[in-house]
């Protein structure tokens, strides 16, 4: 079942030799320029998973989105370029005919048993069954109907929203097909709150993710423990300016488990978001 | 002046090719395991500051930190893996003996005149003047002793502290010599808090970064601002688990400018903070 879901046919890999791998993007991912970068980092981590050097799970992932990766094939060359008793650190690069379209670093390890506490609190809202199923961004970026979004706050900013006075959105999000979640997967859905300047414009805008960091913290058991049931996501911005802001993000299970914290740097064009300025919603397609 | 100052001698370096630069630990900036992380962080931003090929001002860095750095000489390889008309990607690798000790990669770019808002508030604290220096940190780094900390809550639990329910930090930061701040420095300070389990164990413990990011909101222009000035630094985490935990930093000016954003996720080794275990202060030197 899974082989056919569009998340497991955007990441499959063939092996070119040791240390590259060819995939190929897919046109129902893609946003406003190239694929999504969810789907990037993903196809990126499964690189390293698949490996036969790798050890552990996925810890933290960095991803540089250094150009536009283009339609068709692409290669991703990867190197442990330290290998520890319990971590791995790797180092990974997109290209398309040689051009590097993207950068990344990977760190696995060994999960042990230690003393634990989680000081972050999630938000408080009411469950899933009580929200409805919002479609906003569907309009924007075919592939958000791949998820079941509702959400408590900040709704993607569809045809005739307003600009916000703050870019924090809540969600509960799940795979539309239940997908159950896994490393990859997780490491997608870090990525699938809109830039948070379309909020604050009322409206999507020029903006591009040009870094994204994900610390995983659940294990392999954790993941299990979810399944194919809603998560809970939640995005705010710090600061806009200079072209610049950043974003971070939780996931968080049903019974406020933390499953990942995760953290990106976005390019934004200002100059179409001064106040009172007419937004139009850039469709796709 | 600043040529003698032990920031600027540690990342000093010298060319060895065109991609290239050697550099040299010093004893003073000696943290628990090899050189303090901040310190690393500087020494390979500098180094991509330095490279004639580099545009722009830094926007974006991550580090590695794979293995401990031996006392001594050090080599730093970086590439522009991608050159694009505003921003380019680094690629950047420390070694000694051919032997990665730190990967990391770095984004510069330009920053434009945009609409901007800073929708995070700076921690509510007494100024600087009304706080009494504390150097309970330099008892366990000697590094600490080139900052002047004054800290709002969550000070660095030294001899006789006691477990803390909460690992957040706040505090203020001058440069003891008062150096004028720099990106150098800046990359330095997202690091000066120590690792937020030593809070929870009401001690130092086995803990170390293994990856750190941080995003710089600051121009040049706001550097220039700051000068020598204290800026208020708070930093906390959201969850310990599974051996590992993570922590977010921020920087402000004393007016409210949100200099950067900083995250790490941190090694700890949880079966020495169990809750009613003494905890023993393992003092430096």
């Amino acid at each position: 079942m899974s082989s056919s879901h569009p998340l497991d046919a955007a990441i499959r890999l063939s092996i070119v030799d040791g240390n590259t791998f060819h995939g190929r993007t897919r046109p129902e991912w893609d946003s406003m320029v190239g694929p999504f970068g969810g789907i990037t980092a993903a196809v990126l981590l499964r690189a390293v998973e698949t490996h036969p050097d790798r050890i552990g799970e996925p810890v933290a992932l960095t991803v540089n989105f250094a150009a536009p990766i283009g339609p068709g094939g692409f290669d991703i060359s990867l190197r442990a370029a330290r290998t520890n008793r319990t971590n791995q650190h790797w180092t990974v690069e997109l290209s398309q005919n040689g051009d590097v379209k993207t950068t990344a670093t990977a760190l696995f390890g060994i999960h042990r048993d230690t003393w634990a506490d989680t000081e972050a609190h999630p938000p408080s809202v009411s469950p899933p069954e009580q929200i409805d199923r919002d479609s906003a961004q569907e309009d924007f970026v075919r592939w958000a109907h791949f998820y079941d979004l509702r959400f408590a706050e900040g709704r993607f900013p569809g045809e005739g929203a307003q600009p916000s006075s703050t870019a924090t959105t809540t969600m509960w999000i799940r795979d539309t097909a239940r997908r159950p979640i896994d490393y990859a997967a997780l490491a997608t859905l870090c990525d699938i709150f809109c830039p948070r300047v379309f909020l604050r414009c009322g409206g999507p805008t020029a903006a591009g993710t040009i870094t994204a960091t994900t610390y995983f913290h659940a294990d392999q058991h954790a993941l299990d423990a979810v399944g194919d049931d809603f998560v809970l996501g939640t995005a705010h911005a710090n600061r806009f300016s200079g072209g610049y802001f950043d974003q971070s993000a939780q996931l968080w299970t049903r019974d406020g488990v933390l499953l990942a914290t995760s953290h990106q740097f976005v390019y934004f064009k200002g100059d179409v978001c001064h106040s009172g300025e007419e937004i139009h919603v850039r469709q796709r397609n």
